[in-house]
């Protein structure tokens, strides 16, 4: 059992390291709990990090570590338990260095994802990982979480675009691991451990990331077509035409569509009628490929999978494509889910997974079901909201019978409850019930080895 | 301590899972030395491994897990210590799936890499890893080494292809873990952590492997280039003119033309002269990119860069310039390396690298150097020969001198002494050289926690 960050082990820690907690510490992004602490320590450097690990270890303190704060599965706040030592990466801020002829750049855990992309494009590069919420999160919760975003389909997760990290483990040793090698098969690969281990293996405190070359033309449009299956069918075509040039490719359905006009009317629309089924698609091409020619013969190669649609004919259209699929969470949030799913399936599945849920869901109530995200990726988001004239709250009685429904089908099926998210404090349950047997105890043994007081935010992950 | 896998131990084993250790079951690729074992387990199932680590466990004894045995660091070979099983995956050899529409090829460990290319070639796609010992090299060991190969630079390590593994673990239970998922934050990620621990933490029966569209053109070229230096700039220069498109860019000394020459002299050669630099770079593009063109116009935007050099016509011609890069290090293997390093480094170091190894080594004795490999990468083989008129034998009292000698300046400048061929048992104290305290004390913390009793290939990467 773990001990209260208490005033005498407070006073254990160096004052300069610290401060008092403020209600932005403890907040839940979408207001649904609160968390809680004794403290908030802001390292500067690995080894303040270290020390505060060590005097944790020692009181058998719990560590809960913050970045953006912007994790929706609250892997970020403990909101019961002795309290905790919050610890903020809040300066730890720095971007180390710029790699520009090799394509790295080496940032610390809490420079801001938005900021990340600014230094890239100030070398001509882009840094692929782009979420809606960029420009709070930092790179120490995103490489904790492995976080997604709209772009894996073509750049591949957060622990794809990195190179190396630079971590304190429980025992407050530093692992100076900010490599730049594209290679380097010396030992077990303790990066990919770290990243998306959420804090309980470890703290992140910098890595190098990958950079790529900035596309030379983009493009995007919006199409509509029959259903998820169609789309899938969609999205083969393209790929075979434009092998590596697809950065996105998004699944929107009607509902959403419906959300923004209710929510957001001021979020432009393309279609008088929306849709049952459209999808984003989104190019990033070399020289010598013109993105509207490419994408009015790929319309044109789909025949009657496409049965209408838009291109972009500029940038800003472009732009405003984006803008309304980025809009769609923020709708959602307006209407209020009873409660929000984050998938994966292998996406040949994705057409029956979609048709059994929902007639699984109906025999429960009447519900509206907005199903929609990264179906390049095989990862959708599948959300089930109240009917007009019903609330959150009427459904409140139900919350639970409709994630078990929603997971065991995807369980069922071979997928992820959690594709994207992370496990956090929230989907512990989740865990225990989906993984097997042999994982849970796999990852328990390794947790027992590499923090064998359990301070390193206990809770989250395993329990 | 270990016990030898006697004849009370074998009777404990159902007897049509056994046969005898033949000599090739025991031979170092190189001919360099013989491994031991007292028989050769031959299981058909995960559930007939596990079977048989559960009677490893029980008798401690030791298993060294076997695939292709092209290993060349030793990881499939134990010269000493009690006799251990052999555990050969030669009968673990099915294609289980090829999921065409989702581009993913789930395949056992027995499987050879050159199987997996015709399975997914027949459904019009490709599985990357490429590398000399395809005809051989088996599913097993690739991911077990997390094999490199000639087109990282495009598609990444082996890691980076697969999506799923299903594996036994010391205990004798199994992880199913053969996904199709592009992404999945559902705890630590094993996958990750067995792929590349050579068959220390578990023992993996089957992967789901990623496929790749097959580009609509290829091409190729042999350029002369002034040195490393030049090099990076023509790579950086096609990286941005080509991104995405650059399958292979490998960087050849005119020590291995002279090499081949010598020991191969049917191999053809295009250059009357060798240069003393020339890059090999390969394209695969997608259709309205020809490949004749891309590469001329490559040439003339180099401008001074390139010196010289000949693009392939042909399918045939791209085949010739392909079959002199990869005969390379059999003509090495005929003159007989002093020493070979497998080495990584940020990209931007190699010139700096190589002259400051050419000039330590040159205090040493008189070598000749072939520095040749995937520069894309940022991995070169950095291999030290006699000079004419010495023998290897020679030089046997200054072998561990030079290789300390290459492998300190590596260290120094950041790189990784083991790029794609890992620890094994042949650099089992490089590892423990190089390698930061706080990186082994984890790694054995993580050892001892998946294998309390030491069975799993004892001795390869930790001891």
């Amino acid at each position: 059992m773990l001990n209260s960050a208490d005033a005498a082990f407070l006073d254990s820690l160096p004052p300069h390291l610290l401060r008092p907690v403020a209600p932005a510490d403890v907040e839940e992004p979408r207001g649904r709990w609160t968390g809680q602490g004794a403290a908030v320590a802001m390292p500067r450097t690995p080894e303040d990090v270290a020390q505060i690990l060590r005097a944790c270890a020692s009181a058998r303190v719990g560590v809960v570590p913050r970045a953006g704060g912007t994790g929706l599965v609250g892997g970020q706040l403990m909101p019961e338990g002795p309290a905790p030592l919050l610890l903020s990466m809040e300066r730890m801020a720095r971007i180390r260095a710029v790699h520009a002829d090799e394509a790295v750049i080496e940032a610390e855990a809490g420079v801001i994802l938005s900021d990340v992309h600014a230094a890239a494009e100030a070398v001509g590069r882009i840094f692929p990982l782009t979420l809606a919420s960029q420009g709070s999160a930092r790179i120490g919760g995103l490489l904790g979480t492995n976080a997604g975003g709209v772009n894996v389909l073509r750049y591949g997760n957060t622990r794809d675009l990195v190179l190396g990290v630079e971590a304190v483990l429980a025992d407050g040793s530093i692992l100076h691991g900010l490599k730049r090698l594209r290679k380097d098969n010396t030992g077990y690969d303790l990066r990919h451990l770290l990243i998306g281990s959420e804090g309980t293996l470890g703290i992140i405190t910098a890595a190098s990331l990958r950079l790529f070359p900035r596309p030379a033309t983009e493009g995007a449009a919006l199409l509509a077509v029959e259903g998820p299956e169609a789309a899938l069918s969609l999205l083969a075509l393209a790929e075979a035409r434009l092998p590596g040039m697809i950065s996105a490719f998004e699944l929107i359905h009607r509902q959403g569509l419906d959300f923004l006009r209710e929510t957001l009317p001021q979020v432009r629309q393309p279609f008088d009628v929306p849709p049952e089924w459209s999808v984003l698609i989104d190019l990033g091409l070399p020289h010598g490929i013109d993105p509207q020619e490419a994408l009015v013969d790929l319309v044109e190669a789909a025949g009657a999978l496409v049965q209408d649609g838009v291109i972009a004919q500029s940038g800003n259209q472009r732009a405003e494509l984006w803008a309304l699929r980025e809009s769609i969470p923020l709708a959602n949030r307006r209407i209020g889910a009873v409660s929000s799913h984050d998938i994966a399936l292998p996406p040949s599945l994705f057409p029956a997974f979609i048709a059994e849920a929902n007639a699984a869901l109906a025999r429960i109530d009447r519900f509206r079901i907005n199903c929609f995200g990264h179906l390049g990726d095989g990862n959708l988001h599948y959300n089930v909201f109240p009917c007009p004239g019903s609330s959150r709250a009427d459904h409140d009685h139900q919350r639970e019978a409709v994630k078990t429904c929603v997971h065991d089908i995807v369980h069922r099926m071979g997928g992820s409850v959690s594709a994207e998210h992370g496990i956090g404090r929230l989907k512990v349950k989740d865990l225990e019930r989906y993984a097997e047997p042999a994982k849970l105890a796999a990852m328990r043994a390794i947790k027992t080895a590499l923090d064998p007081s359990g301070i390193l935010n206990p809770g989250a992950v395993l329990r």
